[in-house]
């Protein structure tokens, strides 16, 4: 008998019934196989990350503001579903554009294509940009200039920033309570976006250093992170969509101190993502690969759920909030 | 002011709270763009379908049946959700396989990628074969032979059979309720089964052959398809996965005579897939595309989800049901 | 050590050089990793094949023939270059337009995404079909209905046919020598098309069969196949795209008698697809999973190369037919 | 007649004849359609970039070292083929790697998954690093630390480095003829790698900083790199694969001066990669919708190239190649 087959378990159909909550469903998918199964498994594993103090990073990639998901990430900062955050620019400058009050648009005909819905030359000429089937206004990157440089003009001119201390002191600035960087600050929440010149925030910081001094080091993040990883007693990684979130995160398993011997890498990890291995990319890169590279522990729990973002992150955060309030009521 | 521009809708960000049923979550995604919003737009079409005496055809590829789905699908069939379904011989045959008793199992270790958690030649020698994580043994094959080969047996020796009436007579003999097959004869939905050549049906109809007449015409379904679908009020296509059964539906649409002036092809389409449109391929071609065919109806409400549909279609029968049932206690 | 280990090879990058040829330039890529590396891979395989007294059996799937592969499918059967066809009923339906004098078209702006190009709607208003960005016009279909019905008529009434004996019948009646039906019968390559009824020649067949006798059987075909796979020396399987014409092949090799002990499966196979394994359907799967089922043998050597048939066919054919020609001069 | 059919070309069929070399392969392929077609149209629209005195700017994302790319982009350096490199950190120090004489190695079993062919965790305890079906060793990212440390050691402890000034200085450090960093020192084109934090460079200069002053500042570079893009008379962009580098360079485009009235973004833009738009994010983003941001041109010459950037980089420059020398030899 090879070891494979020993732990083989019968698929278990899925049933629908009447009123079922989200847990309920996702307790059906676990006896299923394929992306059900995974989906079942990644709230599994994310239930017991939050049972068992565990330091949870989460890496943000992908346009999820844009489409929508801002409630959803703020809400899991101050609630302390994660404990850290690595993002790219572009989803803190849509966040920062929704704290300022302006919003994005669906375009509703795109039902099942955006790219047929809409002629991009003219949405040029009345200054709407597109993502996908989300527009988002020159206005809003009107007021983002403004609102950015009322920022920099408050720092001080002496000081060398961090990335994370310019971005909390962006936070500190906004005073929506469902900002994702409001939301940081508030709860002691680290963000780091390590290629934040990659995005508006980069631009205007271009433009502001043209005329005034403003000073960002590229590396001084990386002590923060990696002293956290260092200090934490279990680590979990939460990676939604690839990119430099997910290597940024990785990465720091590296070379932080080992923790006690023969522990390396984290202890739990879930991935999102639509890229598959297929291409050698990053992104889509399992997270066995990562376990040759000591980034994901040996014997640590892990799942990708392939799948777009936005349908799975929102199902696993309200099955696992379930969970987490059945626990509460628990003698 | 473009046409486009018209039809913008402010993006409105999801938000979780304690205990919300399916539906619940599904229409907080109807705010969200990319999947999310695709998924709730392919919720508020299915209600309108079944609100709307619709002729519902679903179109099942993909190995859906070993992954969990078959319960979802058969209560699907019982229920009425659809009316006329069209599969590959291999969802069948598993429907077959779990009818009599065998099972499918799932390799537990293949938290992320079924590749990595076995080796193929080994899997060989015990006589097991894999469906990414799924196993299914020889024995269920060799179970399944002796079952096909009576219902063969049974049929008569003087009659030419279409597909669809030597699919009733293995439904028949089924007494698994919650099988497709049966399901399908107790609730008078006819299946469909263009390639059944093409399965393990198809080989044991070769054995058979080798001794026995046996007369199967690949062409006489068509006549009762296109039949249902030019004498339905309203018609709806539920595509899961592409290939010959996706086409095998919208083809219908082609050649069926035209209900009534300016309407043609169907009047509802909800496409899930997790193939693209970008190499041509018909199982990711848009639902736009099937326009230009006359394959779904120029007005008509369409959407694809690009999805693994072992995640939407659980959460889209999930939410549609609860709606039926809300539906059933209004006044 | 372990084993993968003893198994490294070092990377040695390509170089490009002036002039050339295809061929060379594949073999500069036999060093490299991921896709160019599996590329120049199936080159080799199918080298192998071509000098080892071969079977060859090729699967399409796809929409090969409207994006302008059919010249090359043509002269690979004339040449055998493969020795069986196994393809969808849509391929044969636009080679026989093409045949018949008719054209595709394919939509000049669409460089990038054929779906921002074009109406549907207006599409359809114009009697025009599309297939991503190819364009067929209503009159082709017409042309092909005529000649469809003009060879249902010269069938003998009291014959059943084999899907089979139904494509020669086609093939016979095409002048065009750079057809694939033609070419086949020609070349006296079997062509199978288990899903014919999946096509407009399904359809045709429909209306035929309203008024006169057409007896086609699903299963006459399959012993045709198994028998040729039986008597095969070796057997190779060149897989374009996945779906019916992939399961349809590999079938086969469950229930062909065992050639010698020890033996099963096809001793080669290439696979070239754009669905990687991820979401559980067999387009996808791995030629790994295949020798699960022994499908593959367990010592074959195989490949899949995750690419757009369109773009690795044509470096495949280029790159053996240049060897095939140096072998030719070799004294 | 609609504007789009106005604009149809007859499909013509590629042939395959003897000797090809890879740009009459290419040729063949302009009259095809899908991923073929527009791989002829990539090159087309390079060979125009060449020609019409165009600063080409280059993104590269993915691991496209490791996979042997790298002779192909140092050469593209060296012959400018491109003026402009933006890159991921993790390119660069496969780069490192190789030019200190260490290798990356290919799992040869892994001819179609990688991930069936190895253990990860047996790769962890012998020091082997996994990308896809390629090795490194931790020996060469010892070799790797004591270079860069040695780089970091002779850098001026008062002066702030730009992110580009410390890559150059890194190349100045390398012989390697076939170095990436070093071929752009040579040839003076700028590299570029915003995200030079998130890798194994980041890592040492976090290591470094714990007791060395390093200034590196992450914004300075953006100065650069938008000067060269206003200076230019034309702009083209070759975009490898998304991530950072994409939006970079494409991100420089809203910033820098208009040239002139009416033009903006950039005036050719030729896309290489796997993802696609479906899912929102920005690597799978179509051109068009480029177009709606101004970051490419409204009338731009663009195309996007659905393939593994290992395929088709190495037949897009052996082309353009070939079409360079012979547009030499002309009188």
């Amino acid at each position: 008998m090879t070891k494979e087959l020993e732990r083989l378990k019968e698929v278990k159909g899925a049933k629908i019934v009447e009123n079922m909550n989200v847990d309920e469903l996702v307790k059906e998918l676990r006896g299923c196989a394929f992306g059900a199964g995974r989906l079942a498994k990644a709230v599994d594993i994310y239930e017991e990350m939050l049972n068992e103090e565990t330091t949870k990073f989460m890496g943000i990639a992908g346009a999820l503001v844009p489409a929508g998901m801002r409630n959803i990430i703020a809400e899991m900062i101050r609630e302390r579903y994660v404990d850290v955050v690595v993002t790219t620019g572009a989803n803190l400058v849509h966040d920062i554009i929704e704290a300022l009050g302006e919003h994005h648009y669906k375009i509703e005909a795109a039902d099942e294509n955006a790219d047929v819905a809409v002629d991009d030359v003219r949405l040029r000429e009345h200054g709407s940009d597109r993502i996908y089937d989300v527009i988002v206004h020159d206005e809003a990157f009107a007021r983002l200039e403004d609102f950015i440089r009322g920022v920099f003009e408050k720092l001080s001119r002496k000081k060398r920033y961090s990335i994370k201390e310019l971005l909390t002191a962006i936070g500190e600035k906004l005073s929506d309570r469902n900002s994702i960087l409001r939301s940081a600050v508030d709860s002691e929440v680290p963000i780091f976006c390590p290629a934040i010149a990659d995005s508006m925030i980069g631009l205007h910081a271009w433009i502001y250093k043209q005329t005034s001094p403003l000073e960002v080091d590229a590396f001084d993040d990386m002590k923060d992170l990696i002293d956290i990883f260092s200090e934490a007693k279990r680590t979990g990684a939460i990676i939604l969509g690839g990119g430099v979130p997910k290597n940024f995160i990785f990465q720091t398993a590296l070379i932080a101190p080992s923790r006690e011997e023969g522990r390396e890498g984290f202890d739990y990890a879930i991935q999102i993502t639509t890229n598959t291995p297929e291409d050698g990319s990053l992104s889509g890169a399992t997270l066995e690969e990562a376990k040759s590279w000591g980034k994901v522990g040996g014997k640590a729990k892990a799942v990708t759920v392939y799948c777009d973002a936005t349908i799975a992150l929102p199902i696993i955060v309200a099955a696992v909030r379930e969970r987490m309030e059945e626990g509460k009521h628990k003698p």
